[in-house]
């Protein structure tokens, strides 16, 4: 365990700064009125010259250099995993925490894969790096985790509806442009969707293991494992791009060891910290995208008892990808830190 | 059974000809050369004085009144569960064979429901009216039934991601004319979709049961079982309107009673009627609504061994939902009939 002594004010640092994720943080920090001391923010060469506004100060664009870290506390790297692969233990050795956004240390032993309101204790194993789940995991397990305590889930069935948001900030600039285009009937090259995506959808495109999963699918079986502490739930899933802008759904199918039924479902997620239950039965009234765009936590709805299985539930989630499923939870991870560190000021 | 005798080719009636799948009825005529006689069109009130295209000619929309399907062979009912309840019948009385895409008697005792490719067989027992399947039900078995056949369905966890043109044409003039409006900055007032549409996603707004699954939730798990002429097989669905214009795409995980992998599967399918496998790992290339627009059949494709169960596969299914989700299925039962009936002309 490391620890942090801030008394006057913590020293935030942010990889990717002008990305999805990165703005977000930055906002976030703003809107939550953090007592930030400093706030350093890198972006790539392209953005040398340009600065992001925070607090009313315009903050300066640096480029990653030898020793850029010094003197800060937590660095929330959000630029991929090749820039957290290479810069990420240099922020370590320099002094900071790393709240990791890619997924390259996520099944690293030595690094705690963290859900604030699932799985906190894991901070205390911590080695200077903590790593910030997938999105859709995030999602998902956030409503799950509480279940899972109660009956103890035995197997998942996952269907996901991701949002543009996922593929950064140029994936929602193609959805738009390209939509655009087809009302305008011009042509939009797009610059990181791989598929035609105006009033289309597609599987997940990240890499196909031997198995025929995606890399994307992957990341919700083995790293609701290592979230849960439990290596014994069986996890299948499918995941889908659509044309959403900013907010993932998910259909899930959870089947349980013990008894449960919908109603006890129900009224252990009414209080389930970061979940809010938003479901009007008589106006077929559940959570969707637009719902969730902008707010905290995740968004649940219609849930109900399987007709097919026993002891199994189907669940409706929604959450805001760049929030809870990024920006949020990392932020999050930042207040645990300060909070275990008892950092006076910040309590 | 009853029967046609058309020896100078054969006389159709529809019923919604000014509808999304009535107009697609009325093409699919022309464009398969179908030996029509006589074509009688049906509209509302409001489409009095107008008239269709047909093989060049300009087809005069009737109303329905007494006797206007006489003289008729089979008449296509697509105008809704009322129009059906309270035409069909006389269209059987006066001598036609109905075929009806509403949802009214698809659980009728008395009434065959037919997806040609999977149970032609059940039509010997009809009383002058069929059932056309509900579309999303139709596009799931193209592709289960030949896998059933095989290894037996023990269990279907089914996702959907339905297309706007489930809600008619008004529904897809909803879809494009809200998303418009997103980029003029004004306001669209939707006719028939219930909620924010222009990059969201909803559940299904179908009417609710007890058991809190929509109606057309149901509509998969009793019309599964009665095409597959199989009351034990188990199903549950999550129904979900996205932003798509009018191919219908699922995510289907499929528990066998018996050992099946995904190469039989693969192999059993790229033969099956009705099926295109359309996969390209090497590009993670799988079907997507814009290749199922305007197409015939189904598209499969991300046949997956479910790693999380023994005897399971995870399948991936689109099909254009006013063709083979509607139209082309009411059309192949026609012909059924007609081969059926032996009519020389036709055959």
């Amino acid at each position: 365990m490391r620890y942090i002594v801030m008394k006057h004010g913590i020293r935030f640092g942010i990889v990717g700064a002008t990305g999805a994720v990165g703005r977000e943080i930055l906002a976030l920090c703003e809107t939550k009125k953090l007592p930030i001391k400093e706030i350093r923010l890198f972006a790539s060469e392209n953005s040398q010259g340009s600065s992001l506004g925070f607090n009313g100060q315009n903050i300066p664009l640096q480029v990653l250099q030898d020793n850029c870290f010094q003197g800060l506390d937590i660095v929330f790297f959000c630029a991929g995993g090749n820039i957290s692969q290479k810069y990420a233990p240099s922020a370590v050795e320099q002094g900071a925490i790393v709240i990791d956004n890619s997924s390259v240390y996520r099944l690293d032993n030595n690094v705690p894969l963290i859900i604030p309101e699932v799985n906190p204790q894991a901070l205390a194993l911590h080695n200077g790096i903590i790593a910030n789940p997938n999105c859709s995991t995030i999602i998902m397990l956030t409503a799950l985790a509480p279940l899972h305590k109660k009956a103890k889930i035995k197997r998942i069935v996952a269907a996901t509806y991701q949002a543009a948001s996922g593929a950064g900030a140029k994936g929602m600039a193609d959805l738009l442009e390209e939509t655009k285009a087809y009302f305008e009937g011009s042509l939009y090259k797009r610059s990181i969707i791989p598929f035609p995506y105006a009033f289309n959808l597609f599987l997940h495109n990240s890499a196909l293991k031997e198995n025929c999963y995606s890399e994307e699918e992957l990341k919700m079986v083995y790293e609701t494992r290592k979230i849960l502490n439990d290596d014994t739930i069986k996890i299948t899933a499918t995941c889908v791009r659509v044309p959403v802008l900013r907010a993932h759904s998910e259909a899930l199918n959870v089947e349980f060891h013990m008894p449960i039924d919908e109603k006890e479902a129900k009224n252990i997620l009414s209080s389930a910290p970061g979940v809010t239950i938003l479901e009007d039965l008589a106006l077929r009234r559940f959570p969707m995208p637009i719902d969730a765009i902008g707010k905290e936590g995740i968004f649940c709805g219609r849930i109900r008892k399987d007709i097919s299985l026993d002891n199994t539930l189907d669940l409706w989630v929604v959450g805001d990808q760049l929030l809870k499923g990024a920006a949020q939870n990392a932020l999050q991870i930042a207040e645990l830190i300060l909070k275990e560190n008892r950092c006076i000021n910040y309590i």
